[in-house]
C-alpha cells in the first residue's frame, strides 16, 4: 500500500543529479516507452468487452507484481544535471513516466512570445462522450501557467486563478499559450488560454503567482 | 489510433440503458476491478527501476492488444437505467473504468447539507514529490462543484471559477466538500474546499455554474 512521504524541504524540490544528458535522454526514452504502453493499455480497458476482462486482470497484476520487485525512490520532483537539461519525470501533468498525464510537453521560446502546448486528449481526459473534462482543461493550464510565471528563472506557486469556460471542448487536438501580463512585487500575473483543433479558444485564465518568501 | 468522436447532441449525453440495477453493480465491479489493476501498475511504473522494465514492455502490449480484440462503443458518458441508478464509467474523475481517474466518488446527502468526497490521492497525482498537483486539485473540486449546482434535479455547465490556494496538499487522503451559495436566474453560484488529511483547508473555490438554454 502506498504510504504519501513526509513533506520535504522545498530545496530537495529541485536537486541536482550528476548525469550526462545523453544518459538523461536514454533513460527517458526507456520509461515513456513503458509509460506510453500503460497509457494505452488505460484507453484500452475504458471501452473492453466484458469477455475480454477476465484473462487481462492476473495479466496486469503479474506486471505489476514484477515492477515492485525492483523500485526506486524515484526520481520524481524536478531534477536538473547543471548543464541546461532538467526533467520532471512523474509529474501529472508534464512527466513522461506519469500514464495519467497526457504528457504535456510545454514549450519555452528562446526569444520572448507565448510559452505554448500542444497535445492530443483521448477518451482518458473527458466528461461527456468527446468532451474533454472542464477540470481537466484547468489542469493543464494551472501547469502551462506556473512554467510561464516561473520564465525558467524563479520559482513560484500558485495565489489565485480566474478561469472563464466559453464552451465545452472536444477531445482531440488542444492547444495552450499564456503569457506575462504583470508582475506586482512578488506577484507574477499570467493569462493563459486553451484552443481546440480549429483554434477555437475555449477557456480562458488569469493568474496570480506568488513567488513564496524563502525563494526571494 | 484513436479518433475523436464528432461531438454529438447533448440529449446523447444522459441514455437510458434498460439494466437492472444488480447487473449494473455487476459489470461496474467487473470493470472496477481491471481500472484497480491498471492503477495499481502505473504507479509502479512511475518509480520502477530500469532493469524491470525491458520484461514488462512486451507483457503490457500484450495485454492492451487482447482487449483491443473485443472492445465495446463504451458505455462512456452518463447513463441511467430509469430506475434510480445512474453511472459514469469513464469520467476522468468519477469514473471507476478509467483508470486516469482517482476515482472520487461523490456522496449528496439525502436532507440537505454539504456534497462531499473523500478519496486517497498516490504519486500518479503528483506536483513536487509528496505534493498533490495543483492542477488535479481544480479538477476534482471542479466536478464535485457540477454534482453540487446540479442538484441532482438540473443540467448545468461550468461557468467561471475563482480558486484559491492558501497552501500546498499532501498527497495523501484528502476530503472535499461544495454548496450552494446562492441561485440568479440561470445561475448557480457554488462554494467548495479541499482539505488535506489533518483537515486543514488548502484550496477554495467559488464558481458560477449555468443552465444550459437548451436544458431550460
Amino acid at each position: 500500500m502506498w504510504q504519501p512521504p513526509a513533506m520535504g524541504s522545498p530545496v530537495t524540490h529541485f536537486p541536482l543529479e550528476d548525469l550526462p544528458t545523453e544518459e538523461v535522454d536514454r533513460q527517458e526514452a526507456v520509461y515513456t516507452g513503458l509509460a506510453d504502453a500503460v497509457r494505452s493499455l488505460l484507453e484500452a480497458t475504458l471501452t473492453a468487452s466484458p469477455s475480454a476482462l477476465a484473462a487481462s486482470l492476473p495479466a496486469v497484476s503479474a506486471v505489476t507484481a514484477a515492477l515492485r520487485v525492483a523500485q526506486t525512490d524515484g526520481p520524481l520532483g524536478v531534477r536538473h544535471n547543471g548543464r541546461g537539461r532538467t526533467w520532471s519525470w512523474g509529474n501529472a501533468v508534464i512527466g513522461p513516466r506519469n500514464a495519467t498525464a497526457p504528457p504535456l510537453e510545454v514549450v519555452r521560446p528562446a526569444a520572448g512570445g507565448p510559452v505554448t502546448a500542444s497535445v492530443v486528449l483521448g477518451p482518458a481526459h473527458q466528461d461527456q462522450p468527446g468532451v474533454l473534462h472542464p477540470g481537466a482543461a484547468v489542469k493543464l493550464l494551472d501547469h502551462l501557467m506556473g512554467v510561464v510565471a516561473a520564465d525558467g528563472r524563479r520559482l513560484t506557486m500558485t495565489g489565485t486563478l480566474r478561469i472563464t469556460h466559453h464552451r465545452p471542448t472536444p477531445l482531440g487536438a488542444v492547444s495552450l499559450a499564456g503569457w506575462i501580463t504583470g508582475e506586482e512585487g512578488s506577484k507574477v500575473l499570467v493569462h493563459a488560454e486553451l484552443a481546440d483543433a480549429s483554434g477555437v479558444v475555449t477557456v480562458e485564465a488569469e493568474g496570480i503567482f506568488v513567488v513564496p518568501r524563502w525563494a526571494r
